[in-house]
């Protein structure tokens, strides 16, 4: 039987306010990981690449950062996935011409059209991470993006700790979920908490893999920000720690939580329905027990 | 601020046919568990310990193994549980008077009172697990059973790869999930696959524990058992590593996969409301969207 493999890279990369400087960082790691050997068919960027994590508080002029889809963002992620000839996910304040925000993935494919967005449908909003402040919940619901790779299930960092939206996006036909994230340490927490909650937000991504049994890519940003008002709050460690797994949860790669890098991996896409022949978890569900 | 903690122990046994020889074993390993400094206020048994796992294969004979509830196993379960002064979750095959057959779930409580029953929801049927050969699956939902050390979201084994059934149980207020089990190694599976089994069972059961910041207390047998048509099967070698996690899927105790073992450990019920201040998944659930 032949195989559907998928090479995936993930940027784990630390950014600024300089939003030139972000977009060329991101354009030359871009270009570092299809120099390697497997060239990825998929590159996947870390939650509001555009420049710092500006919802650690609250601030109305952050509303400027806001921008269409399409708009400069996708037309800038579109023009690279398609110079480079693959998938790109990207991440962006979106202002729709209805007056509404939204915390927005692009998905950018290899013949440089824009394939599909997502809004974010759960909003943090909890010390550190103000985003429903900014951002609109989606009343869209769980769709893939269908690309020239597969049916895409992108949803973002909040959404990670809800099974429900992982699951949503597996029935509706995703074959593989994708997490761009920002994400980190609170540096007031014991050393041994910061653990607990960086190792709980791996685990119950696995366990999303393992319950639909497809793979799972999630890029978060790294590096220390500090808060835009310091007297408020100890700012944020991005701690990192991207990761592949495939469909059983086991690691295919993970990144450390203290460098920029880039991850790469191989998802074996033919694995789903393999193992789904065994794991019949999709057809013994009980949705109609759910609700009761 | 007071805690609540709890002493829980897990008996992680292996079965013959022999029913007396088994409810001795079982009570003799209760009072050994009861001679440690920290008595437990829980134990749990793992799933259908009277027996052999009988649903290797298809056979009507085995229908013989039912019994009611209230009925002799559920009064063993409670005469124990008076006697040491404990709750016990046992393990039944259940036979109703009105005909249907449950793979069912017992909740001694320390008083010798019977707090409560679970039917299994979600029924294997594959390889090995011709459960639905055997029992019908529940129609009532998933409700926590009150006990006198608190609410207790017991569900069993196959249950366990299905987000859904933990989510349902917290939000109806259980305070910790427990899960009786008999899953194994196929011997027929390479060494590398059965690890991933493995690792995957344990993994989706801590996803749960995060998720709703509850701990898990999965508690499963061990040992090989023949298939009873050895022609027709390799058996199943049940892989134990019966585990208890905190509210953030952090290991507490865990067992390993080739040892009869009592799994002793303490959780703190307090974590989890101090958790969900924090970590407010319950509170930015989009139900509305599961469904569109």
């Amino acid at each position: 039987m032949s195989r559907r493999t998928l090479n995936i890279a993930l940027l784990q990369l630390s950014f600024s306010d300089d939003l030139d400087a972000n977009q060329k960082k991101l354009a030359d790691s871009v270009a570092k990981a299809c120099a390697q050997k497997d060239k990825p068919a998929l590159i996947v960027f870390s939650e509001l690449h555009n420049g710092l994590y500006f919802c650690q508080q609250e601030n109305a002029d952050a509303f400027t950062r806001a921008e269409t889809v399409p708009g400069p963002t996708s037309e800038w992620c579109c023009a690279l996935a398609k110079q480079h000839q693959l998938v790109i996910v990207g991440s962006v304040f979106e202002k729709t011409t209805d007056g509404d925000y939204y915390n927005t993935a692009l998905v950018a494919d290899s013949d440089g059209s824009l394939a599909g967005r997502y809004h974010k449908t759960h909003i943090p909003y909890d010390p550190g991470y103000y985003e429903q402040h900014y951002f609109k919940s989606s009343s869209e619901g769980f769709h893939p993006i269908q690309t020239s790779i597969g049916k895409l299930g992108v949803l973002i960092c909040f959404d990670q700790w809800f099974p429900e939206a992982a699951r949503a996006m597996a029935l509706a036909g995703a074959e593989l979920l994708i997490y761009p994230t920002a994400i980190g340490y609170d540096p007031e927490n014991s050393q041994a908490q910061q653990i607990r909650d960086r190792e709980a937000w791996i685990t119950v991504q696995r366990g999303h893999a393992i319950a639909n049994l497809i793979p799972v890519a999630s890029c978060n940003r790294i590096a220390y920000e500090a808060a835009p008002d310091t007297s408020q709050s100890s700012g944020i460690n991005f701690w990192g720690s991207s990761f592949v797994c495939g469909p059983q949860g086991e690691f295919l790669a993970q990144a450390n939580d203290q460098d920029e890098t880039i991850v790469h991996a191989t998802v074996d896409l033919s694995r789903t329905e393999e193992l789904r022949k065994v794991w019949t978890f999709l057809r013994d569900r009980k949705p109609e027990m759910y609700h009761k």
